[in-house]
């Protein structure tokens, strides 16, 4: 059995400035997150930085792994909204490969916030905390259109998990100083090449 | 920058008495870990139910990190040495998964085990923690053995390096209850068949 992270289900915002207040939250974890990293983060911190008490804090996060997967989820929404058409005559997988490295180049450059968000949204657990499940969700809605698919398949769902867990596993490796910079890039293009080559919208190869 | 999780380097087991202290904690973490999880493990605790001072744990292990790769890495270590032949008229990439299935049925038997390895695996800084790389070189091993190639190119590396991280990556949605475990195992087929294409042993395709 998978662990429950845990019990109690985090309180959602609704109103204008319960959005604004939860915004503010999350702003604030990113700053002290980037700087300090998710060990030495406090939440008492984050709570005066953000300006709200420690108790609505709790509410909307009860835990260090609810705050920061709903920030690298809300980064991801962030990215989504300001993602470049793809260059014409890129092909689609290559087109995959530009977005993916672009939003490595944003992550990297700030580490330590990119390790706190991976380590929280790796050992969150699905049905605990609601973040993991949206930023799935929107990386599929990002791959989907840079591919230009609009209805996918069984298997075009499948191969996008797989990219993403490849991709999180190449990030993870460069932040901990595994392979340096061109090695991580030239590894996010090869396994997009490699794992969208089956894609439902791939041109078919005269022999098959 | 990487962050650098430990200064103090570790020490390394040299004579048996030594080495079988060494062993001795590691099976102690395994067992204490299956049960607890990473979290509730004490350090204190792993010293006592190994007959170990407190002072020698940690000059071999300075951190929960640092004990759970290398009980990570003993792992791998044990899991190589009892390795099964490829069923005859296998598939080389479908011998690999094969082998992946077989270590993630393993891993996923002890489920806080296996989190409290992967998580300590990915959190371990490359430069101070010596168990990383050898992971990384054991798995390697293991599956060139299974594709049967002796001299493997730079990309034959690189795809078995990707392999390893998309299949990190499978292992912590199941763990998470992400993805149950009959899509956990067709996605490590799909991803050997995918990412191990290109190898240098492959069939040539009539048309290339």
């Amino acid at each position: 059995m998978p662990r429950i992270a845990e019990v109690r289900a985090p309180a959602e915002p609704s109103s204008p400035e319960q959005r604004a207040r939860h915004l503010r939250i999350l702003r604030a974890a990113a700053r002290m997150g980037a700087e300090k990293g998710l060990e030495r983060v406090q939440m008492h911190e984050v709570a005066k930085e953000a300006g709200v008490a420690i108790a609505t804090l709790y509410r909307y996060f009860p835990s260090k792994t609810h705050l920061f997967t709903a920030v690298m989820a809300e980064q991801v929404d962030r990215f989504e909204e300001s993602l470049p058409q793809p260059k014409p005559g890129t092909a689609p997988e290559d087109a995959v490969a530009d977005v993916l490295v672009l939003a490595s180049r944003q992550l990297l450059s700030r580490p330590a916030l990119a390790i706190a968000m991976l380590q929280s949204a790796n050992s969150a657990n699905a049905a605990a905390v609601a973040g993991t499940g949206r930023i799935d969700r929107t990386f599929r809605q990002i791959v989907l259109r840079t591919l230009g698919i609009r209805e996918p398949t069984v298997m075009d769902v499948t191969l996008i998990r797989l990219l993403m867990q490849c991709w999180h596993g190449v990030l993870q490796s460069s932040l901990n100083g595994l392979s340096s910079v061109p090695d991580t890039e030239s590894d996010i293009r090869i396994a997009c090449r490699l794992l969208l080559a089956p894609r439902s919208n791939a041109a078919r190869r005269s022999d098959a």
